[in-house]
């Protein structure tokens, strides 16, 4: 089983790095693969700690995938880190074992605490189609544009019926990012 | 913003009706519209209380469109019902105002007492695609077969990638659902 979440993790000056991912557990333990190369890989391997962040705030992950990665944070309890203050629940994390891979290494993470900060308020099908449109949005250049059309058509209708309005400030973001894209492929077709 | 809970209510004799449905907030109270005619509907007006339970267990939201209905239960704190065991978080609503409707009325409610269970543990698509069959699977008779079967295909990609146990059997019991009702369709046909 996958969880969408935020992982954060703390940078060699001391900022916090703010990770969409997809985490899954085993025994236990948290199961972190982050691409090679990225900061959430260097971190972890650095400070040895990283931080489970559950949102319902969807504009944060539409928010990361185009360019704004500028969220209020707090501080974490046993470990030196920051978690994201929109954070419904969070766990803080010490790595335990590392195996290495040339795509996706993966950290196993023992979760040391946990805290919940807000009523989680129920399913919301218009924050549902906000991810699947921030996972379609980080595939722009690997997806036809008829694929990517047609899921977005279908993903509206959710949008419409039942968003609220962070939904539809994160389906904004990412509408106008695949605008661009296409517009800078046009440009470069055309250079 | 609607979000995907259930209901729970008291019916006349002291049983707990279980309800998945969407609802809003206005101004501070909580909005069911429960379809006329409806247990939920009739239990609200005598009862004047209702239960909303946050969950993450999508197999309650399959098992009410399939036939299981029997899901564990614990006491409520302030009003006389019974919420789910299962929630994540339950708030219990009193009746403030009530408004007419021929198809469906409204429920204006106060929360009066709000309580977090379990830690929300983020988002999983896999749960979402469970919601969104579940959702079709209540339309069987609006919805044209190809519509359905072109949807399936859709959420099956993010079951088979981010699954749980839970999910898969609530998936499993809406898949059969959609199998038993073409029967159904078919034996109709041709008698």
């Amino acid at each position: 089983m996958i969880q969408e979440i935020i992982v954060t993790t703390t940078n060699a000056d001391g900022s916090t790095h703010i990770a969409p991912m997809g985490i899954r557990e085993e025994s236990g333990l948290t199961v972190i693969a982050p691409f090679k190369p990225s900061a959430t890989l260097e971190n972890i391997q650095c400070n040895k700690t990283a931080v489970i962040n559950r949102i319902d705030d969807v504009r944060i992950f539409a928010g990361c995938l185009t360019g704004r990665k500028d969220w209020p944070l707090a501080p974490t309890e046993q470990i030196n880190d920051n978690r994201l203050e929109a954070a419904i629940s969070h766990v803080e994390l010490e790595l335990e074992r590392f195996e290495e891979d040339e795509l996706r290494p993966r950290f196993y993470c023992r979760p040391i605490h946990e805290a919940i900060h807000k009523p989680f308020k129920g399913f919301n099908r218009a924050q549902a189609a906000v991810l699947e449109a921030a996972i379609l949005v980080s595939r722009l250049d690997m997806l036809p544009d008829e694929k990517i059309d047609q899921e977005i058509d279908y993903l509206t209708i959710a949008i419409e019926k039942t968003a609220g309005k962070n939904e539809k400030i994160a389906w904004d973001w990412l509408m106008e990012k695949i605008k661009q894209f296409r517009e800078q492929e046009q440009k470069d077709k055309t250079a």
